[in-house]
């Protein structure tokens, strides 16, 4: 029944006219020119959001950390490697976007000093000092300019309570947990489980592949933004 | 006239009867579930190296860091994370192997933390302490049943005079240096130029396609790993 509620949403191309910007992948923060700290992001689930939303009709813009794996058509890819690089990008659209879905896995902190040369291995220990990087989606949350947004928790412990916490401080208005410690589920897998939560409710995915769950999030998505313009 | 002799010797199967082991991509050095150090390797030299071994008659095992690329058909594929998996593989080979190409960008550090659960994000910097990783080929060409040991040096400045360095220090048999400053060769290139040091001699190989580079590599080790038998 919800294969066929589903299927007639998206016939209907529930966000025709609409310009929604999906994050995707990890961001890289180099070192020196050789090395980088990043994550296991694969960027699946951002780019099935995307190709989702395309789906039902929106204008998409994907911008995407470095991935392996190909974009999908007519959406408009934006490479980054950086944070900085996939803030700056985000910004670029906010006053054009009505639908922001942070789905990147951002690098919290980045090297303080990136050396222009490659570090010679020298002592037997090496301090790295790391400084926090901007929150992308929590600027583009707090911007005046404010598309409706949706933020992505990737947990290993707590993810329910994390999440939450997330969704408040980040002035979010809906946030997608996962636990990131299943193996089954997650970053380089095809599947994922996730809990959608905002700030009067939340609806539970059971493990899925990331294709469809991509769907079913974009039409709750569809359905809390239409109650978001209606207040 | 090279490309005609190239392939009289790899008819004639120049390494066959001989075992070789082959390094190839980055390594990650876990920082927490989530997050790693990475770098930018590609294991596309690697991976043409192990083929060309291949063609010139060798059994070939290939210990592959993660990389994106297929593995060449006909060899023995190793997959390792760390630099310390890396190290554990090539000691299981070390004994049955006459030639050892050390052509991964093995990471020289790693956290001497690995947090179980992933880092919540708290104080605006965070330091990270490293530790040094063993040193993969110099492990292996100090052994006291070292093979002929062939290891890379990947540099930005003073290419060939760190490889020198390296070559001496870590008791090589041959370096393989390149300038990984470079644009057009290198890490994610199809490309790659190299000079290519020993103790009495050297050569250098001009821009070409890796796979290209890789025969031509097989060919001047085999030459020299004939003279070093005949010690």
């Amino acid at each position: 029944v919800l294969a066929t509620n589903c299927a007639e949403l998206f016939e209907s191309g529930i966000l025709a006219g609409l310009h929604l910007v999906v994050t995707a992948g990890p961001t890289r923060e180099a070192i020196d020119p050789v090395r980088y700290i990043s994550n296991h992001s694969s960027g699946k689930m951002g780019y099935a959001i995307a190709a989702a939303a395309r789906d039902a009709g929106a204008r998409v813009t994907l911008i995407s950390g470095p991935v392996t794996i190909q974009a999908p058509e007519r959406v408009n890819l934006e490479k980054v490697e950086s944070a900085r690089d996939m803030l700056e990008a985000a910004l670029e659209h906010i006053s054009s976007c009505q639908i922001f879905v942070a789905a990147a896995a951002v690098a919290d902190y980045r090297p303080l000093n990136v050396a222009n040369q490659k570090i010679k291995k020298s002592g037997d220990s090496m301090d790295l000092t790391m400084i926090k990087n901007p929150d992308v989606v929590a600027t583009v949350a707090q911007h005046e300019q404010r598309p409706f947004t949706v933020g992505f928790a990737a947990e290993t412990q707590a993810v329910e309570d994390y999440a939450r916490g997330k969704l408040e401080n980040k002035n979010l208005d809906m946030i997608v947990a996962n636990d990131v410690s299943r193996d089954d589920i997650g970053f380089n897998s095809d599947h994922n489980a996730a809990t959608v939560l905002w700030s009067d409710g939340q609806q539970s995915f059971d493990s899925m592949s990331k294709d469809t769950m991509a769907r079913q999030l974009i039409e709750l998505i569809a359905h809390r933004y239409q109650q978001y313009t209606k207040k």
